[in-house]
């Protein structure tokens, strides 16, 4: 019987489920959406409903697990912890309640870098790499960490929070409530702030002076008024790869990666973002790690990356079951 | 028969030898002047020598294997890279040579401070630790990163490099050819660089101002001058606290260790080091980590740590081969 991996992606606003062949194949893929739910059982209720929904509809299987990422899950405990977007509070055994509902091998849970990085080792640009970094460039940054072939999670589970290392001093204001973490600058929300410091600080012409007052500006208006050449938005990207170079560089002296992924939306800002990454990565790397380290766009599928990544624990534990 | 494991610790003036028990218990101890030899050979000559002088001291014992810390040791090619306090030059295949002469299980080499790593977990303090951090605080700062139970070697085997963080953009310049890394302000160097900067910039009264006419001050010196409140000496550990403590918090968001092991000369300064260490990190670490993570004096004897720290390659490694 064909075995699949089902793939939870745990966002604040849907859950999105995925069926998953071993090759990152989506057979299936459903959702539920998470913020309607104010109490995890009722939460946990609705998501087996959808899961079962989808095996119906994909049919004869072996399912070997469940892979889920989640904003602040813990690998070693299952669960997810103080999560400030969702709205189930506290410390939620979320692997604890599927394994009453649910009687396969492996139900496993980390947060949503560890799984992407896990994705890009099993269906990605990882594969047969034993020492890498998973960067994701979302509403914050994210990372995984993997060395000797295995991802770190730390003593208690949280290892990998790259985006809170501090990389200025008495800098911008993160939501973490420390100042001048690297995700308050390297992120779509950190490059919208810094395309406002820019408005403010600079005479740099630029029609997102304009878009202002029409309301939000967004990383992807960002990315389309570089590529027009807006002055303001060229130097806004180049300042944000200048930032994330040189905390990239700092990174390689920790574990000494063979390669970097960068993934999510603002990652597919190629010349603006990856190359000037690499640059200034180079200029400001220890000379025994120079010319040493890849700066690569995930090779994860978009749409279905994060299902992937979810779905991809699965595998790598099922792989350690049966060695 | 008992089993012993040979530590080999090569500094720029000399490698010290000694046979060690599994208990960490050396038995015999010598060595020979590196410095003295020009060519490799030459002194793989007589470093073969030295052991069969001190095997014969030893008695009837069964040999597992050679381990040696050098600086700039890679683990995965026995090789010493581009050491630049060695007067052997490029690339030295020093794990090779020894295998023509030596027929153990194990000959296996890396750099100084990883073998520390190794050593805290076979002898000191992290037995039974999975997530370390080991620093090591001398002319330098040196790192050993623990992650899953194993040292991080990274794809190149040159992983953690954390003296060579940049902690301050444009600061201090480093040997290294770049400017601000960790180990200009948090190192015996560091700290006395730290002591002449205070001479410069502060009108602190102390009794270091007239050592200066005298000749070198040493790290011993601001530690003996703090312990009898000389107010530069007390403000120059707290200025290299508060940047260790920072640096620190930082690291701990890469792997998220147990523990951070301070071990050399300067991390003896209990009170004016560790103590304010652990307050400065704990100001900066990320909330989910607060709490979380000891900084912690090695415990690895100071005369035979070097040597302790070569030999433990060579039990971890025989523990894998009977694993």
């Amino acid at each position: 019987m064909e075995k699949i991996a089902i793939g939870i992606d745990i966002g604040g606003t849907n859950s999105v489920i995925g069926l998953v062949k071993e090759n990152g194949e989506v057979l299936v893929s459903g959702g539920i959406p998470t913020q309607a739910y104010q109490e995890v059982d009722a939460y946990v209720e609705a998501l087996e409903e959808e899961i079962r929904r989808l095996l119906a509809e994909a049919g004869e299987k072996e399912v070997l697990g469940i892979g889920i990422g989640a904003p602040n899950g813990n690998y070693y405990n299952g669960t997810i912890e103080f999560a400030p977007n969702l709205n189930f509070k506290g410390i939620v055994p979320l692997v604890d309640k599927l394994k009453e509902r649910f009687d396969y091998p492996v139900i496993k849970l980390t947060n949503d870098a560890n799984a992407a990085a896990i994705g890009e080792m099993i269906y990605g640009g990882a594969k047969g790499m034993n020492d890498f970094l998973m960067i994701t460039l979302g509403t914050g940054l994210g990372s995984g960490i993997v060395s000797n072939g295995e991802l770190i999670y730390g003593h208690d589970g949280f290892a990998g929070e790259v985006g809170h290392v501090i990389v200025e001093k008495n800098g911008r204001q993160c939501g973490c409530g420390r100042r001048g973490c690297l995700e308050t600058y390297c992120s779509a929300t950190g490059l919208v702030r810094t395309v406002f410091e820019l408005i403010g600080t600079t005479t740099l012409p630029s029609r997102l002076r304009d878009k202002v007052k029409e309301g939000d500006i967004t990383s992807k208006m960002v990315y389309e008024a570089a590529i027009d050449r807006d002055e303001l938005a060229v130097e806004a990207f180049r300042k944000t790869a200048e930032i994330l170079g040189e905390a990239l560089a700092n990174s390689i002296a920790y574990t000494s990666p063979k390669a970097i992924f960068l993934f999510g939306g603002v990652a597919n800002a190629g010349e603006y973002l990856i190359d000037q990454v690499k640059m200034y990565m180079e200029q400001n790397v220890l000379t025994i790690y120079q010319h040493k380290v890849d700066v690569i766009k995930s090779a994860l599928p978009g749409a279905d990356a994060a299902v992937l990544g979810a779905s991809s624990l699965v595998w790598k534990e099922a792989k350690k079951i049966i060695a």
